[in-house]
Protein backbone atom coordinates (compact mmCIF):
# COMPACT_ATOMS: atom_id res chain seq x y z
CA UNK A 1 0.00 0.00 0.00
CA UNK A 2 1.07 2.91 -0.87
CA UNK A 3 1.82 6.02 2.13
CA UNK A 4 -0.44 9.31 1.68
CA UNK A 5 1.81 12.46 0.87
CA UNK A 6 0.18 15.12 2.58
CA UNK A 7 0.45 18.63 1.12
CA UNK A 8 -0.41 21.88 2.95
CA UNK A 9 -0.56 25.80 1.83
CA UNK A 10 -2.38 27.50 4.74
CA UNK A 11 -3.88 30.77 2.97
CA UNK A 12 -2.43 34.17 3.38
CA UNK A 13 1.59 32.49 3.75
CA UNK A 14 4.15 32.28 1.14
CA UNK A 15 4.88 28.60 2.76
CA UNK A 16 4.20 24.60 1.14
CA UNK A 17 4.26 21.94 3.36
CA UNK A 18 4.75 18.18 2.64
CA UNK A 19 4.77 15.53 4.69
CA UNK A 20 5.54 11.51 3.54
CA UNK A 21 6.25 8.34 5.36
CA UNK A 22 8.87 6.18 3.91
CA UNK A 23 9.28 2.30 4.66
CA UNK A 24 12.86 2.89 4.52
CA UNK A 25 15.79 4.78 6.59
CA UNK A 26 16.72 8.40 7.03
CA UNK A 27 20.08 7.58 5.17
CA UNK A 28 18.15 5.55 2.47
CA UNK A 29 15.99 8.27 1.99
CA UNK A 30 18.47 10.87 1.58
CA UNK A 31 21.02 8.75 -0.13
CA UNK A 32 17.88 8.95 -2.83
CA UNK A 33 17.71 12.80 -2.75
CA UNK A 34 21.57 13.60 -2.91
CA UNK A 35 22.74 11.08 -5.58
CA UNK A 36 22.26 12.01 -9.04
CA UNK A 37 22.23 8.80 -10.47
CA UNK A 38 18.93 8.29 -8.29
CA UNK A 39 17.32 11.69 -8.09
CA UNK A 40 16.94 11.47 -12.08
CA UNK A 41 14.94 8.48 -11.40
CA UNK A 42 12.20 10.15 -9.41
CA UNK A 43 12.09 14.05 -9.50
CA UNK A 44 9.16 15.19 -11.34
CA UNK A 45 6.40 14.00 -12.75
CA UNK A 46 5.94 10.64 -14.29
CA UNK A 47 5.26 12.03 -18.02
CA UNK A 48 7.95 13.71 -18.15
CA UNK A 49 11.47 13.17 -19.04
CA UNK A 50 14.25 14.67 -17.03
CA UNK A 51 17.86 15.48 -18.03
CA UNK A 52 19.95 16.56 -15.15
CA UNK A 53 22.71 18.38 -16.36
CA UNK A 54 24.37 19.66 -12.99
CA UNK A 55 23.90 18.32 -9.54
CA UNK A 56 26.78 18.36 -6.46
CA UNK A 57 24.66 18.11 -3.18
CA UNK A 58 27.15 19.83 -1.08
CA UNK A 59 26.94 23.52 1.05
CA UNK A 60 27.91 25.80 -2.33
CA UNK A 61 26.94 23.03 -5.29
CA UNK A 62 24.38 23.65 -7.75
CA UNK A 63 22.38 21.87 -9.48
CA UNK A 64 20.17 22.37 -13.17
CA UNK A 65 17.81 19.83 -14.81
CA UNK A 66 15.46 20.13 -17.77
CA UNK A 67 12.10 18.44 -17.58
CA UNK A 68 10.88 17.53 -21.15
CA UNK A 69 7.19 16.37 -22.25
CA UNK A 70 5.92 14.08 -25.55
CA UNK A 71 5.12 17.30 -27.03
CA UNK A 72 8.55 18.71 -27.37
CA UNK A 73 8.02 21.73 -24.22
CA UNK A 74 11.13 22.44 -21.81
CA UNK A 75 11.23 23.47 -18.23
CA UNK A 76 14.43 24.14 -16.37
CA UNK A 77 15.18 24.49 -12.86
CA UNK A 78 17.84 25.57 -11.20
CA UNK A 79 19.61 25.91 -7.54
CA UNK A 80 22.20 26.00 -5.28
CA UNK A 81 22.69 23.84 -1.68
CA UNK A 82 23.12 26.09 1.75
CA UNK A 83 23.42 23.33 3.77
CA UNK A 84 23.64 19.34 2.79
CA UNK A 85 23.81 17.60 6.48
CA UNK A 86 24.75 13.94 6.14
CA UNK A 87 21.11 11.78 7.11
CA UNK A 88 19.32 15.01 8.53
CA UNK A 89 19.09 17.83 6.61
CA UNK A 90 18.68 19.74 3.44
CA UNK A 91 18.55 23.39 2.23
CA UNK A 92 18.26 25.03 -1.02
CA UNK A 93 17.41 27.22 -3.21
CA UNK A 94 14.69 26.54 -6.34
CA UNK A 95 14.13 28.77 -9.62
CA UNK A 96 11.81 28.00 -12.46
CA UNK A 97 13.90 28.97 -15.16
CA UNK A 98 10.19 30.47 -16.64
CA UNK A 99 10.24 33.09 -14.12
CA UNK A 100 12.79 33.50 -13.24
CA UNK A 101 13.94 36.08 -10.28
CA UNK A 102 11.20 34.24 -8.46
CA UNK A 103 13.55 32.11 -6.16
CA UNK A 104 12.52 29.35 -3.49
CA UNK A 105 13.85 28.08 0.06
CA UNK A 106 13.36 24.81 0.46
CA UNK A 107 13.81 22.67 3.63
CA UNK A 108 13.63 18.82 3.48
CA UNK A 109 14.68 17.14 7.35
CA UNK A 110 14.68 13.48 7.52
CA UNK A 111 13.81 11.93 10.66
CA UNK A 112 13.61 8.17 11.79
CA UNK A 113 10.43 6.86 13.20
CA UNK A 114 10.68 2.94 14.14
CA UNK A 115 13.28 2.27 11.56
CA UNK A 116 11.35 4.31 9.52
CA UNK A 117 11.37 7.66 7.83
CA UNK A 118 8.96 10.48 8.46
CA UNK A 119 10.15 13.30 5.37
CA UNK A 120 9.24 17.05 5.48
CA UNK A 121 9.68 19.62 3.49
CA UNK A 122 9.07 23.35 3.69
CA UNK A 123 9.20 25.85 0.80
CA UNK A 124 9.47 29.28 1.32
CA UNK A 125 8.00 31.57 -1.59
CA UNK A 126 9.13 35.77 -1.66
CA UNK A 127 5.54 36.46 -1.00
CA UNK A 128 1.92 34.70 -1.19
CA UNK A 129 1.21 35.56 -4.98
CA UNK A 130 3.95 33.60 -5.84
CA UNK A 131 3.33 31.03 -3.61
CA UNK A 132 -0.73 30.97 -4.46
CA UNK A 133 0.59 30.59 -8.23
CA UNK A 134 2.64 27.86 -7.86
CA UNK A 135 0.30 26.20 -6.03
CA UNK A 136 -2.13 26.66 -9.07
CA UNK A 137 0.55 25.54 -11.29
CA UNK A 138 -0.06 21.75 -11.01
CA UNK A 139 3.13 21.75 -8.69
CA UNK A 140 0.93 19.90 -6.14
CA UNK A 141 0.20 16.98 -8.47
CA UNK A 142 4.34 16.65 -9.43
CA UNK A 143 4.92 16.22 -5.52
CA UNK A 144 2.68 13.25 -5.49
CA UNK A 145 3.97 12.14 -7.97
CA UNK A 146 7.61 12.46 -7.29
CA UNK A 147 6.89 10.79 -3.84
CA UNK A 148 5.34 7.94 -5.18
CA UNK A 149 8.35 7.28 -7.56
CA UNK A 150 10.67 7.88 -4.88
CA UNK A 151 8.72 5.17 -2.48
CA UNK A 152 9.08 2.48 -5.42
CA UNK A 153 12.86 3.46 -5.95
CA UNK A 154 13.71 2.59 -2.07
CA UNK A 155 15.11 -0.99 -1.48
CA UNK A 156 11.87 -2.90 0.35
CA UNK A 157 12.81 -2.85 4.58
CA UNK A 158 15.17 -5.23 5.26
CA UNK A 159 16.76 -5.58 1.45
CA UNK B 1 22.67 65.24 4.79
CA UNK B 2 22.02 61.18 4.96
CA UNK B 3 19.18 59.56 2.97
CA UNK B 4 16.67 58.04 5.35
CA UNK B 5 17.02 53.84 5.49
CA UNK B 6 12.90 52.74 5.39
CA UNK B 7 12.84 49.47 7.20
CA UNK B 8 9.33 47.76 7.21
CA UNK B 9 8.14 44.58 8.98
CA UNK B 10 4.94 44.17 8.09
CA UNK B 11 2.97 41.87 11.02
CA UNK B 12 2.28 38.11 10.56
CA UNK B 13 4.36 38.31 7.41
CA UNK B 14 7.97 36.38 7.35
CA UNK B 15 9.43 39.24 5.84
CA UNK B 16 11.83 42.10 5.83
CA UNK B 17 12.00 44.84 3.49
CA UNK B 18 14.38 48.00 3.06
CA UNK B 19 14.32 50.97 0.98
CA UNK B 20 17.22 53.14 0.71
CA UNK B 21 19.07 55.67 -2.02
CA UNK B 22 22.10 56.38 -2.67
CA UNK B 23 23.78 59.37 -4.88
CA UNK B 24 25.99 57.36 -6.40
CA UNK B 25 25.22 54.66 -10.00
CA UNK B 26 23.82 51.50 -9.44
CA UNK B 27 26.80 50.20 -10.82
CA UNK B 28 28.81 52.10 -7.77
CA UNK B 29 26.05 50.41 -5.23
CA UNK B 30 26.48 47.27 -6.99
CA UNK B 31 30.38 47.12 -6.99
CA UNK B 32 30.50 47.75 -3.00
CA UNK B 33 27.93 44.70 -2.45
CA UNK B 34 30.43 42.21 -4.71
CA UNK B 35 33.80 43.35 -4.21
CA UNK B 36 35.25 42.08 -0.75
CA UNK B 37 37.83 44.51 -0.38
CA UNK B 38 34.71 47.12 -0.43
CA UNK B 39 32.25 44.73 1.41
CA UNK B 40 34.15 44.54 4.45
CA UNK B 41 34.18 48.28 4.71
CA UNK B 42 29.85 48.75 5.16
CA UNK B 43 28.67 45.70 5.81
CA UNK B 44 27.67 45.32 9.98
CA UNK B 45 27.25 47.56 12.82
CA UNK B 46 29.77 49.94 13.29
CA UNK B 47 31.08 49.22 16.80
CA UNK B 48 32.00 45.60 15.13
CA UNK B 49 34.96 44.66 13.75
CA UNK B 50 34.52 42.42 10.63
CA UNK B 51 36.81 39.14 9.34
CA UNK B 52 35.89 38.38 5.59
CA UNK B 53 36.73 34.16 5.55
CA UNK B 54 34.93 33.57 2.04
CA UNK B 55 33.43 35.99 -0.53
CA UNK B 56 32.59 35.04 -4.03
CA UNK B 57 29.69 37.17 -5.56
CA UNK B 58 28.81 34.93 -8.14
CA UNK B 59 26.18 32.03 -9.04
CA UNK B 60 27.00 29.14 -6.69
CA UNK B 61 30.15 31.16 -4.30
CA UNK B 62 29.78 31.28 -0.83
CA UNK B 63 30.30 33.93 1.20
CA UNK B 64 31.27 33.63 5.73
CA UNK B 65 32.63 36.38 8.20
CA UNK B 66 32.92 37.48 11.72
CA UNK B 67 31.86 39.79 13.84
CA UNK B 68 33.52 40.33 17.03
CA UNK B 69 32.83 43.09 19.93
CA UNK B 70 35.35 44.57 22.04
CA UNK B 71 34.47 41.91 25.03
CA UNK B 72 35.98 38.98 21.90
CA UNK B 73 32.22 37.92 21.43
CA UNK B 74 32.04 36.44 17.62
CA UNK B 75 29.21 35.66 15.27
CA UNK B 76 29.70 34.10 12.36
CA UNK B 77 26.83 34.12 9.30
CA UNK B 78 27.55 32.24 5.96
CA UNK B 79 25.00 31.81 2.87
CA UNK B 80 25.58 31.31 -0.61
CA UNK B 81 25.03 33.53 -4.02
CA UNK B 82 21.91 32.43 -6.24
CA UNK B 83 21.72 34.96 -8.34
CA UNK B 84 24.16 37.95 -9.03
CA UNK B 85 23.07 39.93 -12.05
CA UNK B 86 25.40 42.47 -13.10
CA UNK B 87 24.44 45.77 -11.80
CA UNK B 88 20.65 44.71 -11.20
CA UNK B 89 20.19 42.79 -8.70
CA UNK B 90 21.53 39.73 -6.31
CA UNK B 91 19.91 37.06 -4.36
CA UNK B 92 21.80 34.63 -1.67
CA UNK B 93 20.75 32.73 1.31
CA UNK B 94 21.88 34.07 4.73
CA UNK B 95 22.32 32.20 8.33
CA UNK B 96 23.62 33.60 11.50
CA UNK B 97 25.89 30.52 13.03
CA UNK B 98 24.34 31.41 16.05
CA UNK B 99 21.11 30.07 15.34
CA UNK B 100 21.49 27.03 12.89
CA UNK B 101 18.97 25.94 10.34
CA UNK B 102 17.20 29.33 10.41
CA UNK B 103 18.35 30.70 6.88
CA UNK B 104 16.78 33.50 5.12
CA UNK B 105 16.29 34.31 1.56
CA UNK B 106 17.77 37.74 0.70
CA UNK B 107 17.42 39.76 -2.64
CA UNK B 108 18.68 42.94 -3.36
CA UNK B 109 17.47 45.26 -6.43
CA UNK B 110 19.72 48.12 -7.69
CA UNK B 111 17.19 50.28 -9.78
CA UNK B 112 18.30 53.77 -11.62
CA UNK B 113 16.71 56.76 -10.89
CA UNK B 114 17.54 60.30 -12.51
CA UNK B 115 21.88 59.06 -11.99
CA UNK B 116 21.07 57.82 -8.20
CA UNK B 117 19.96 54.62 -6.84
CA UNK B 118 17.05 52.93 -5.35
CA UNK B 119 18.36 50.08 -3.37
CA UNK B 120 15.70 47.31 -2.12
CA UNK B 121 15.90 44.82 -0.25
CA UNK B 122 13.67 41.63 0.73
CA UNK B 123 14.17 39.36 3.35
CA UNK B 124 12.12 36.12 3.53
CA UNK B 125 12.47 34.22 6.70
CA UNK B 126 11.47 30.82 7.11
CA UNK B 127 8.43 31.70 9.44
CA UNK B 128 6.86 34.75 10.71
CA UNK B 129 8.00 33.92 14.40
CA UNK B 130 11.64 33.66 13.16
CA UNK B 131 11.05 37.02 11.54
CA UNK B 132 10.14 38.24 14.89
CA UNK B 133 12.78 37.12 16.84
CA UNK B 134 15.64 38.78 13.77
CA UNK B 135 13.44 41.91 13.78
CA UNK B 136 13.96 41.98 18.01
CA UNK B 137 17.20 41.15 18.22
CA UNK B 138 18.68 44.55 16.96
CA UNK B 139 19.11 43.44 13.38
CA UNK B 140 17.26 47.23 12.35
CA UNK B 141 19.94 49.27 13.59
CA UNK B 142 22.52 47.17 12.17
CA UNK B 143 21.39 47.77 9.03
CA UNK B 144 21.00 51.68 9.22
CA UNK B 145 24.47 51.37 10.61
CA UNK B 146 25.21 49.37 7.36
CA UNK B 147 23.62 51.52 4.95
CA UNK B 148 25.11 54.86 6.51
CA UNK B 149 28.48 53.31 6.02
CA UNK B 150 28.11 52.19 2.71
CA UNK B 151 26.87 56.24 1.80
CA UNK B 152 30.05 57.16 3.17
CA UNK B 153 32.19 54.62 1.58
CA UNK B 154 30.72 55.77 -2.18
CA UNK B 155 32.19 58.14 -4.58
CA UNK B 156 30.66 61.95 -4.52
CA UNK B 157 28.65 62.23 -7.73
CA UNK B 158 30.71 63.24 -10.25
CA UNK B 159 34.11 61.94 -8.82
Amino acid sequence: MTNPTTITAQPGTPFIEMRREFDATPAQVFRAYTEPELVVQWLGPRDLKMDLLEFDARPGGSYRYVHRDDQGNEYGFRGVFHTVLDGERIIQTFEFEGAPGQVTLEYATFEERNGRTLLRTHAVFPSVEARDSAAASGMESGMRDSMDRLAELLPAPGE
